[in-house]
């Protein structure tokens, strides 16, 4: 008869992380990181659960869109609408620093995704990519993935 | 003695999955489905856990607020203020589409929402509804309902 | 040998809830929940897994960003010239009301944040803290701590 310990084992919940690293040469863009997580959930060997995906830095987003080069432009120029970079004095927060915009930017666009695990793959619609946003780059920045499932 | 396969059986995760379709016939609207994810949620037999419901478009939203005819109105009209439909040619990614719109307005009513479970129910706030958030309907779209606990 | 009902206590996975009231005594403010978050995390005794923390209302928001005061005087003008509180008239949603406007700016700010619990801690980056975002205050409100994992 197994000791209690290794039922523990047999029935246990699995977690996986993994951090991406990331060294945007701009002050803004937005990265395809697909395949680094799709890459993760297959490391992990889960395959019902769910995924989390999260900026670590305060500047930053992890969203889902399409993978199309003017959306992106669009976006671009639209964040820079609602939440212009310069002047950078008119923001409180630019004191030793030029990102409040940043800040903002990443409040529209979200921190984290979070994404349903089924029968082992990412269960995404057809044109759904995950996209890490960059706000304030030109220096090394991670976003976290987190599985949790069976 | 049970054999150890028994076991899993046991004390596994739960995880249930379904698809919510729509048909909507004008560009956008927003759509109470809290009764849909309830009824899932019963359907799924879990008790604690958490339960996430997104779009799998990119120009649609699932988003929790009040069941209000007003807020609905006002909240389409400050969409519109905020990105524009038209005039269509201001967006790049509008060769051969004209929803970039649809793309920004999702961003800011976001994807997906994340719910606890709790004693079998949806743990939400007294006004608390989800909704799905169409941003260019007029053909056939999902959102994806995923709950994990036991 | 341990009868099956004991089993299943063995390799359970946990849950645990906890809300948090606020009573702002202004309109507006953001409030770090980290610390109470963390003591949440710790009661809960769980080491790996997901933590969702909401609003349980829907003119309030909880996000991540920076402890820094500067910069929440920067989204309050932010918020307020992006969805303005006055005149309250141009809302249809403030028919004996007078919170439209709060409605909105909990939809840019975000419902909920979702961390990754890792060896029994917040998964979070170095600035990363959790605030609670009132947009309506001058009344008792909540947020909802849910954390799953073993």
């Amino acid at each position: 008869m197994a000791p209690p310990s290794s039922l523990k084992k047999v029935c246990a919940m699995k977690s996986f992380r993994k951090e991406l690293w990331f060294q945007v040469p701009t002050r803004r863009a937005y990265i395809n990181i697909t395949p680094e997580v799709e890459d993760a959930l297959a490391d992990s060997g889960i395959i019902e659960g769910l995924c989390l995906v999260n900026a670590m830095h305060i500047t930053a987003s992890v969203f889902i869109n399409d993978d199309q080069r003017g959306l992106h432009q669009d976006y671009d120029e639209w964040l820079e609408r609602l939440a212009p970079h310069a002047p950078v004095e008119q923001y409180r927060h630019n004191v030793g620093e030029d990102n409040a915009d940043a800040h903002m930017k990443r409040q529209i666009m979200g921190r984290e995704v979070v994404m349903a695990v089924t029968e082992g793959r990412l269960d995404l619609g057809t044109w759904e990519r995950i996209f890490y946003g960059e706000f304030d780059g030109r220096r090394k920045k991670r976003a976290l993935i987190k599985i949790i499932g069976e």
